[in-house]
C-alpha cells in the first residue's frame, strides 16, 4: 500500500516534487491540483490532473497534500486552509513570519486531526536542522550559512517584477575569503556584503530604461540593498543557452570550543545541481513522515525540529539500526 | 532547576563529558561514579566521586547516567543493568553488535520504566545521522565514510595489547584520491584499502622484538590486515611531546540522482581538536533528550534515529523556530 501524494501548484517545485515520488517505491502521485483550467496542464506521470476546487471539496483520496506555492501570498493562506482538510506539508520560507504561520497551520490542523508540516526544504529545512543539532552539541560556538553558487528563485522573481523585465536569473555567490576565514575557526564577524555576493542576469523589454532597472534592483530592501551586486543584461537567447539549470547548494558552517583552546568546526554543505528536485526530495521525505505520524495519532503544526530521523525513511528500525548507525 | 548528571568511568570519555557538562547552563554533574577506590581519584569539577557500589543500590539522585565504558565488555553488560535503575546512555559502536545491545537495553529501560539511549556519540551518532537523513532524501545514492585525519582510540588500545608494546597513538588518514573522487559524485566503487591509511606511533619496551611487534599489528583481523599500514617506533618522550592530543573528524559524503543526470551531493565533516570532549558534547545533548522524553512518559531504548532534534537543544520550539529555522 502506497502514501498518496497530492500537489499543489505545478510550477519548479511541483515538478520537482513529481520528480522525487518516482524515486520513492512507497509513495504514488495520485494528483496534480491546479489554479489554471486543469485541461491546459501536461504533466510528467500518469497521474490525474484536477482543479484545486476538487480539493477544496475535502473528499480528495490522498494521504498528504505538499503544498508549491509562494511564501509571500499563496502559503500564508492555503495551508492553514488546507490543514483543516488533509495532512499537509509546505516549504514557507520568510523566515520573519515563520512563527506566525507555525501557529496558524497549528490551529488549523490540530483542530481538524490533522498534521501540517512547514518549512520543509534544504534551508529552511535541512541547513536549519544542522543549525539545530550543532549548537546543541556545542552551544558555546557559532553558525554560518552560506548559499550557493546557485540560482535564488525567490531574488529571480523579485527581479522579474520590475517594471520592464520580461526574465531573470539571480546568482547568490559565496565570498571564497569569507567562507576560508569560517572554515578554519577564526570565528569572524561578517557583516551580509562581506559573506555573499549576487549576480543578475537579466532580460529587459526592447526600450526599457535600463539604468533605472538596474538601480531598482541594486537598491531593493531586504533583497539585494545590503549586497554587492552586478546586473548583467543579455538576451532570451542567451538565457535560455546560459542560464536554463536550477543548481543551487551552500554550507552551514559551525565552530564552538568545549574548553580552553579546544575547537572543532562543523561543516554540512550541498552540491545540488536542480534545486527544485532536490527541495522536492527533502519535501518528499517529511511528507512520510508526515503520514506516518498522523497515523500514530499526532496532530498540529510541526518543523523539521520536531520530527525524529527515522520518520522519513521507508526503511524499518531494525534495517536502520543494522545499516546507518 | 538542572538535569543532574551522573558519570560512570573516568577516563578519555569520561572527563569530555565532564567539560561537556560545564558549557551547559541546564545541567550540573552531581558524582563521578569509578571502579576505583573513590578517594584515589581526582577530578576537573567539584561533584562527589563515588563507588560504583552506591549507584548499584538504585537510590542516586541523578536524571541520566552517562556511562563511559569501553564496547568490547564493559558496555554490553553495564547498559542493561543500569537502565533497570536509571534513565542511561551509552557510546557503544560495536557496529555488529548494535541490534542485540538494542534489545538488551530496550528491555531493561522499558520494564524500569526508563529511557536507555544507545550508540550516542559522532560515529555511531551525528554521522549516523546523517547517512540517515541524505538516504531517507535521496533514495537513489549512495554514502562514503572517511574517518580522520584522527587518532582512533580503539585501535591505537588494540595495539597497547600487544606483547612488548608499553603506548601507541594509531591515526586513520583517508585516501585523498578517494575523497576527491566521491566529492565529484563519480560514485566510485572503493576498497576498504583505498579509502584510509592507518600510521601506528609505538613505544616499545627495551629489547622488543620490533619485527614482531610490527607484523602483529600489520596483521591484526579487523584493526589493521585490510589496509595499508605504517609503523614508526619512537621514544616516550616523543610521544608526550608530539602525540598527546587526541584529533579527529572525517566526513560522511552522499550523493544521489533525482531524476536522468541530475545529481547531488551531501557532505557533513568534522574537524575536531578533541574527540573525547566532542563525543561527549554529543552524548550530553542527548542526555537532555533522554531526560526530557522520560519526563514526558517515554521509556525504552532509543538511538539517535528515534529522536526529534529539538529535544536536544535547551532552548524552547519558539526560540528554535524563530532563529535556528
Amino acid at each position: 500500500m502506497s502514501i498518496k501524494i497530492g500537489i499543489l501548484g505545478y510550477g519548479n517545485l511541483g515538478r520537482g516534487v513529481e520528480a522525487a515520488v518516482k524515486m520513492n517505491d512507497d509513495m504514488e502521485l495520485v494528483a496534480v491540483y491546479t489554479r489554471r483550467a486543469p485541461e491546459t496542464l501536461k504533466i510528467n506521470s500518469d497521474a490525474a490532473v484536477k482543479s484545486v476546487a476538487e480539493l477544496e471539496k475535502g473528499n480528495e483520496d490522498i494521504d498528504v497534500l505538499v503544498i508549491c506555492g509562494g511564501s509571500a501570498t499563496d502559503l500564508p493562506e492555503m495551508t492553514p486552509k488546507f490543514a483543516k482538510l488533509y495532512n499537509v506539508i509546505d516549504s514557507f520560507d520568510t523566515h520573519a513570519k515563520i512563527p506566525e504561520h507555525f501557529a496558524n497551520v497549528d490551529a488549523a490542523a490540530k483542530a481538524a486531526g490533522k498534521i501540517g508540516i512547514i518549512s520543509s526544504g534544504w534551508d529552511p529545512g535541512m541547513f536549519s536542522l544542522n543549525r539545530l543539532y550543532a549548537s546543541a552539541v556545542l552551544p558555546n560556538g557559532k553558525d554560518y550559512t552560506f548559499w550557493g553558487k546557485g540560482v535564488s528563485q525567490g531574488h529571480s522573481d523579485a527581479v522579474r517584477r520590475i517594471d520592464g523585465v520580461i526574465d531573470c536569473r539571480q546568482y547568490t555567490i559565496p565570498v571564497p575569503a569569507a567562507l576560508d576565514k569560517v572554515r578554519s575557526g577564526a570565528d569572524p564577524e561578517l557583516t551580509t556584503r562581506e559573506k555573499h555576493t549576487r549576480e543578475c542576469f537579466v532580460v529587459a523589454e526592447d526600450g526599457a530604461d535600463l539604468a533605472r532597472i538596474e538601480n531598482e534592483i541594486k537598491t531593493m530592501p531586504n533583497y539585494f540593498a545590503d549586497y554587492d551586486t552586478t546586473v548583467h543584461f543579455i538576451s532570451a537567447d542567451e538565457m535560455a543557452r546560459d542560464h536554463s539549470g536550477l543548481p543551487h547548494g551552500g554550507s552551514v558552517i559551525y565552530s564552538g570550543t568545549t574548553s580552553e583552546g579546544t575547537k572543532h568546526v562543523i561543516e554540512y554543505s550541498l552540491k545540488l545541481d536542480s534545486n527544485p528536485e532536490f527541495t522536492g526530495s527533502v519535501i518528499i521525505a517529511y511528507a512520510r513522515a508526515a503520514y506516518r505520524m498522523n497515523n500514530e495519532g499526532m496532530t498540529g503544526a510541526k518543523t523539521v525540529f520536531d520530527i525524529a530521523p527515522a520518520y522519513l525513511s521507508a526503511k524499518s528500525g531494525d534495517e536502520l539500526r543494522a545499516h546507518f548507525l
